[in-house]
C-alpha cells in the first residue's frame, strides 16, 4: 500500500476481470497488489458477467475513458477474441485470449495461460530446451500451455487427453507453429521423458485421485501440476515424496499475472519493492 | 484498511461513480475508505462515460452481477433518472437522481445533494426548524439544497439567482413540497436571516469574488458554503472574521457520502472504528 495515495481515486485507470461465475477469481487482489508494488495508479476489479450480455457489455466497457485493459476467465476466452484488433502469437495458436489491452492503434489481444507456465519454469532456472514432455490435458489450459511450450524447443511433446480428436487437434498445432519439436499422442506414459505436465482437473478440490500415477517415477522428472487448489495436488504430494522437483499451479499463476502486467504497460522498474 | 482481507478479491461488491470528466471526482477515496470503516465487502470505482455512450454503458452495468449501486456526478443526473425503477422524494423534486441502488424489488433512486447538507447541519447539532433562509443560486445543487431545506420545516427560503426564471421555478417546486414554508424571490438581503446558503458557484477555485458581501453580516448567522474548492472561499473567510459560525462544502460532501452509503444497504453500525 502506498501510504501516501488512497488506492483508488478519480485518476485510477481500470482494469477488470470478465467471468462467470466470478467469485472464486484471485486476479483482482494478486494484480491489485502487483501495480501497487510496481507504482502503478491502477486497480483491476471483478466484473461478473452473464453470458447473454456478454457482447453488448464487451462493447461498452472498451468505450470507457478510464479503462485501459481486461482479463477474461472461463467462459469467456474464446469469444474475447473477436474484441482484438490485433492478436499475439500465443493468442493465434490458442484460438483464444485472456488479456486484452488498449493502445494507440487500438486493442491488443493475447492469450497468457501458457506463457505463465514457461514464466514458472523461467523462474526455477529451468530450461526446457532438449526436454522430452509428457502433456496431460489439452482442454483449455492444456493447448495454451502445448502451444507457449513448444516455443521453447523441447526435443518432443506427448499428448494425452481423455477425448482422442482433441489431443489429436492439439499435436496438429504445435505441429504447425513448431514443426521442429516432435509431437505425438497416446496414453501417459513415464518411463522416457523429463517433464510431466498436468493440465486436466484430475485431482482439483477434493478429487483425491493422480492423472497418472506417479508411486515410482524416476526423481530426474520435474512435475508440474496447473491446478492451483489444492496445494499440493496428490500427484505433487506423490512425486515430492519420490524426490522430484515440482511447479505448482499458483507459480503459473504467478508468472502469468506477471506477464499480463508487464502487457498493460507496467513494466517491472528498478526500484520497485521486493515481492 | 482491514489486515486480514485484500481490499479487492472476487467477492468484493462493486460500485461507480459515473461522470465526465471523472479525474477530479474524491466519490472514488471517499465511499471506498468509508466501507472499510464499516466493514463493508465494497469498493467503488470512477468509470468515465462519455455523453453518447451514457445510456447503452447503463443498460449493460445495470446487468453485471456484483455491482449493486452508482453514483452520478456531472452531467448525468439527470439523464440517469431514466434508470430508476422507484425515485425517492428528492430525486422527484429535483428533477434528477445521483445514487441508485439495487434492491429485491428494482432499482432504487435519490438525489443525496440536499440531504448531504441537511447532514452537515444536523452533525454540528444546529436545527433549521423555524429559521429564515437565503439560498443563492438555484441550479443544480441549489435545486437540491432547496428542496431538502424545504423538509426541515424553517420559517421561510428567500431564493435568489442570477437567472430570475431558475430562481421562480425553484420557489414553485418548494412551494408544492412544502407549502408550510414561506418561499419568496428577490435580490439577496442579509438583515432579516438566520442562515446564509451559498450554491452558486461564486467563490470557486481561484475566483476572489463573493456571492454577497458579507464584511457587515451579523454574527448570529449561521454561513454555509457548498464550494470544496477552496476552503474556506472568500465568503467563508470573511463571516468566519465577523464570528459567524460557518460550514464548508467538504462537510456537505463527507454527510452526503454517509447517506448514500446508507442507502447502498450498509448503514453504520456498532462497533464500527471512529472516524
Amino acid at each position: 500500500m502506498n501510504d501516501d495515495a488512497p488506492f483508488v481515486s478519480g485518476r485510477t485507470r481500470m482494469f477488470a476481470i470478465l467471468g462467470h461465475p466470478i467469485e472464486q477469481v484471485g486476479s483482482p487482489a494478486m494484480f491489485s497488489a502487483e501495480f501497487i508494488r510496481r507504482k502503478a495508479p491502477a486497480l483491476l476489479i471483478p466484473l461478473h458477467v452473464l453470458p447473454d450480455d456478454f457482447d453488448a457489455t464487451m462493447r461498452q466497457l472498451l468505450k470507457l475513458g478510464n479503462l485501459d485493459g481486461l482479463v477474461f476467465t472461463i467462459p469467456y476466452k474464446q469469444r474475447a477474441l473477436a474484441f482484438a484488433d490485433q492478436v499475439g502469437a500465443q493468442g493465434e495458436a490458442a484460438g483464444g485470449i485472456n488479456g486484452l489491452a488498449r493502445r494507440a492503434d487500438g486493442w491488443h489481444g493475447d492469450m497468457f495461460d501458457g506463457l505463465g507456465c514457461v514464466e514458472a519454469f523461467r523462474r526455477q532456472g529451468i530450461s526446457l530446451a532438449g526436454k522430452r514432455l509428457q502433456l496431460i490435458g489439452a482442454g483449455g489450459a492444456g493447448s495454451a500451455i502445448g502451444v507457449a511450450m513448444a516455443f521453447e524447443a523441447p526435443r518432443s511433446i506427448r499428448v494425452t487427453d481423455v477425448d482422442p480428436q482433441r489431443a489429436e487437434q492439439l499435436v496438429e498445432r504445435i505441429s504447425c507453429v513448431a514443426p521442429s519439436v516432435e509431437v505425438t499422442t497416446g496414453p501417459a506414459r513415464l518411463d522416457d521423458i523429463d517433464v510431466l505436465l498436468n493440465a486436466s482437473p484430475v485431482g482439483m478440490l477434493t478429487d483425491a485421485r493422480m492423472p497418472i500415477d506417479v508411486s515410482a517415477i524416476d526423481p530426474r522428472v520435474i512435475v508440474f501440476d496447473a491446478i492451483v487448489v489444492p496445494e499440493p495436488t496428490p500427484m505433487i504430494a506423490k512425486a515430492k515424496e519420490r524426490g522430484c522437483r515440482v511447479l505448482v499451479g499458483r507459480e503459473m499463476m504467478r508468472g502469468q499475472m506477471a506477464r499480463i502486467v508487464d502487457f498493460f504497460g507496467y513494466p517491472e522498474k528498478a526500484g520497485d519493492s521486493a515481492r
